[in-house]
């Protein structure tokens, strides 16, 4: 059994972290714990763990977490996760983090959208935990850092394009339309349900930190495959009135003209041995709810009638392959076992 | 006192012209027709007219129609509605089509989207219902083609560019998401509740008949101010689980540089005289239920760091503005009156 | 014209007072408080009003606001509503309170459920706000104080029981559910999006405020038709996942067996006057959304197949008919306008 | 391996079966039938299953099915429902049947609310699917009547108040609210999203198919526990705007005056060895979410009071607890499994 402990347990991630954990056939949980609601059980902040899971919350303590623990995924704010992530790393534990804390290799990238790095000498040893890019690395990883909701859809939507060296000259743009819960449980007006309910807005205009992580992994996807990675993306996020679900549509000037059976078929072939990726037929959108409380990702291939423009649609549970669905898919993988174990 | 029928009163277009209607000081209510629900009181269909309205559906007669009507409101399906309008114009009644029908200056067009067009003739007698543009031509009509939500929305999103001359090369992309309502009340397994609500797709992948409308709005803008206009548009429209509101987002290649402040002084001027047309502040996002029940457009604009690309957000009730409320402004104008009685 | 200020104005209940106050015919708009707002315009607070109302949020200031003001709306907590009343009503202004300091008769029952009432004697100047039963009142009132939401739907769904002494032996119980927007903006967890969607609660359980003022109500329509009131009512509130609209299913004992149709008749008689409740057909329920954005409210008459118990079902919207409408109509009322004037 | 098929596949019903059953760890899926949608890939209608299921659907043929199928599920409506039992029996297959066909014990009844039994001899062979209730029949059972989801939540709501005999005078109310997707796929006006979202109504008040279904297994409970039932009941049943959910709100009178702590207390112990039924803290009320995709049942324990009125709350996923996963429950039984396998 992998001994399994959740630091900041009592967020969105860490309730769906604890759905697909209560039925994984080879995970004990050991320590849940939460700052602000420590003493009390799990299942007063998770209603659906009534009954299910009798964990009380704890203060963090890494060394007592680390005695007992084979991995700790960290759902907690940017900067306080990295440096829990270096007092259990150096005790010798495996850590999945799901903050932004480790996705950004360059530093000063890092610096401009999320201020001084707090353990800047660990982002090197870092995996991004994307297993469609980087199965192998994370199998050896000590250290994962889980991809965003929004840059898990947004890339794998793009990979095939970058991959391939399909882009053209012109920027990129991803319009993405997230449910309320990407947001997390923040206690803010905007997140109100009569505030949020019945609108839809865009925000993040003025730059979103997904851009740069997007960016990043599709020059490293082009590089790899020793193509050329277009320059520019627009990414502009939007709120919509639902409780889950991403939608990225992508659009992208192509290098050269192509029919769109052509397209959808590199995109098939990209994710052909994918547990968790499926391509539907040409013209076909994904819908949202198609993969609500799972892991799995759907894209949908289509084309500008001038043959010349992508546009490509993906979509993901942003708490499933979004969040936490595919933190344990990374752990399955650094543990040895079928990456699906515990996420059909 | 304006004597004004509705032809098609049960779907929810018709429903959205009562509500106006019915608090309007200067209309008198003649007759509602509804091939399915004729005999029954518009109550039983649009329940908020219970107590408020007492008239009961007819089967359409255009003939007794004339005798006693000013103006027509028509909410039937294209190719139906064309026929009445031609019924009820050769007895002096005016119309206003909410149909597609007489929307497309081109007979080609409306032919390869819609089919045969039932009455070519009088293409070249409906006057585009769109105030912003049309104000002059509107006052003096006898036959309104009232534009569709995504038309709306997406021509005023985009007629500030097309008017100064600001678009560079490449294709403008307008990704748009609609509320439900936007479909109609069309009885299909697509707009079910349990399979629209916590859900999102795209849909009209193949080419979607507002495009050709959008486009031919933008280029007689652009004509009209003897500039160039771009030659691509590429429209997604999206369904989105809200009961109204259309929210747009224009990605648009600017011809130059530009200061945000700057390219949102031209949308401020250009729409600074509108009762309806609201600008807001650079980098503001609009949201879809700040127009909710109002026949308000507010638009953001936002533009990409580099300053070569605009990034422009538009809003509309796709019942109000997007459809019955700018009928009625229509209607306003036609007989005189301030256009905005009876939308305040 | 009607001089108008609002105290209070940046919550749901001060928005839905602008909504209707914006189009009313014989109002001016003077003042409109905040005191986290103060300095904003009131377009930031509510998204609708941009364009439409540019009136900037002030600190309070009762003598400021008494120069000229002819009427304040109260949208204050309870506790400072009942200060703020007092010193406006001593510079001579009229007052509708929204506010539950004087819903209550009985000083004790307000001490019990809200604590010391800052203003006890102002309690007997206070009429009632519902028009439905205190019309003449109202016209020649200063002070109102503005039903809740639940406590009107609650109370005109069993009146007419109450008046024609129909009660038979046992408890009333009003099973009733409310959108969201009814708990007002208030910043909680309770109230996020990803909590309140999808999902259904009750709450109250251990008592809740509006049981007394329904009791009240109802005894008092009981004592002026010389009837006996039962003593006895279960009231349990519950959470649904919409923004605006109260159901209220009320199962009352009857004294005597009666048929549907007798009972029905009852209900329209009693209120075939009104112009803001509508009775429905026997065994037809109300929809919430037929109130919505109105000042209107349904009823339905049902009754269990043993004809002993009558099931009577009333909705209104919380902000409308349960608030701000209703509030609106009593201000017509008091300065002899026709009670309807802007609520159509 | 248990080898499952199901009958009518292609329902909502149907695909939560699939959610489960395809990663059941002892069920090997073999038919899928729809009249409908034969030829088609079952996730063409619950797209969820692409990538992950790649059955086909088959018009309806017990000959084949029965071959090389432990059990079947039926998913038709009442009427064709029995007679594929019947057929499926003859040959040796164990039936577990979702519709109404098996659930009522006495003929007249089921005629009276269903008409004409197609197979009146089976149903004494038919045990009602509620392993709180038999679960050693279950285990021998091969034919099970799936309770409906209404059913299953007022029913597990009440029994620990007949068990013990503690109702007194006066008739049980059931106040139920359930979301859409309890109505199933039916393409009719009343479901569609613009109809049913932002809205609440109650319907079935002229009597609904679950009101004899409730009363029938609460009398059972009483006399097996050798106490009085209470004769009347009144149910009403109400459309919330959520895809899934039952919350019953029962309101009871008590035989004798008790503290909340003693009620509360009969509960839990009355539950206190089941898996699926979980019981709240005193005055906590279960929230719908809480159970969402799961296979639980949560209850929460009130009073009104005077001591003498129990409140209880219960809420189930229609489509879990409330339809498939209590029906898998029940398979989990016929085989000797333990009944949790799959539902964690």
């Amino acid at each position: 059994m992998i001994r399994v402990s959740i630091v900041g347990a009592t967020g969105y991630t860490g309730g769906e972290l604890l759905r697909y954990l209560i039925r994984h056939p080879d995970v004990k949980l050991m320590h849940l714990t939460s700052e602000n609601f420590a003493g009390q059980p799990i299942y007063a902040l998770h209603k659906f763990l009534k009954g299910r899971c009798a964990l009380i919350c704890e203060k963090l303590n890494p060394g007592a977490i680390a005695k007992d623990s084979d991995v700790v995924f960290l759902g907690l704010p940017h900067g306080a996760s990295a440096k829990t992530a270096a007092a259990l790393l150096a005790k010798g534990v495996k850590v999945i983090d799901l903050s932004a804390d480790f996705r950004l290799l360059s530093l000063a990238s890092y610096t401009k959208w999320y201020g001084t790095h707090p353990t800047p000498k660990l982002l090197k040893d870092a995996v991004y935990g994307l297993p469609e890019r980087y199965r192998a690395e994370i199998r050896n990883a000590k250290l994962i850092a889980a991809p965003g909701c929004y840059s898990t859809t947004s890339i794998l939507a793009g990979l095939p394009l970058m991959a391939n060296g399909l882009l053209g000259a012109g920027p990129i743009i991803v319009d993405a339309k997230s449910g309320v819960s990407g947001a997390g449980r923040k206690v803010e007006a905007t997140y109100l349900y009569s505030e949020a309910n019945e609108s839809m807005m865009a925000y993040g205009l003025k730059g979103h930190r997904h851009h740069p992580e997007i960016l990043q992994e599709w020059y490293r996807a082009a590089k790899d495959a020793k193509k050329k990675a277009n320059a520019e993306l627009i990414f502009v996020p939007h709120l919509v009135p639902m409780n889950r679900g991403i939608f990225a549509t992508l659009y992208a000037p192509l290098a050269k003209r192509m029919t769109i059976e052509a397209l959808r078929e590199l995109y098939v072939s990209y994710y052909i041995r994918e547990p968790f990726v499926t391509v539907l037929g040409p013209n076909e959108s994904p819908e949202s709810k198609g993969v609500a409380y799972t892991n799995h990702c759907q894209i949908g291939v289509s084309m500008d009638p001038s043959g010349q423009r992508a546009v490509i649609m993906a979509v993901t549970d942003n708490l499933g392959k979004g969040a936490s669905g595919q933190a344990i898919q990374c752990m399955n993988l650094m543990f040895g076992l079928d990456e699906t174990v515990g996420l059909l």
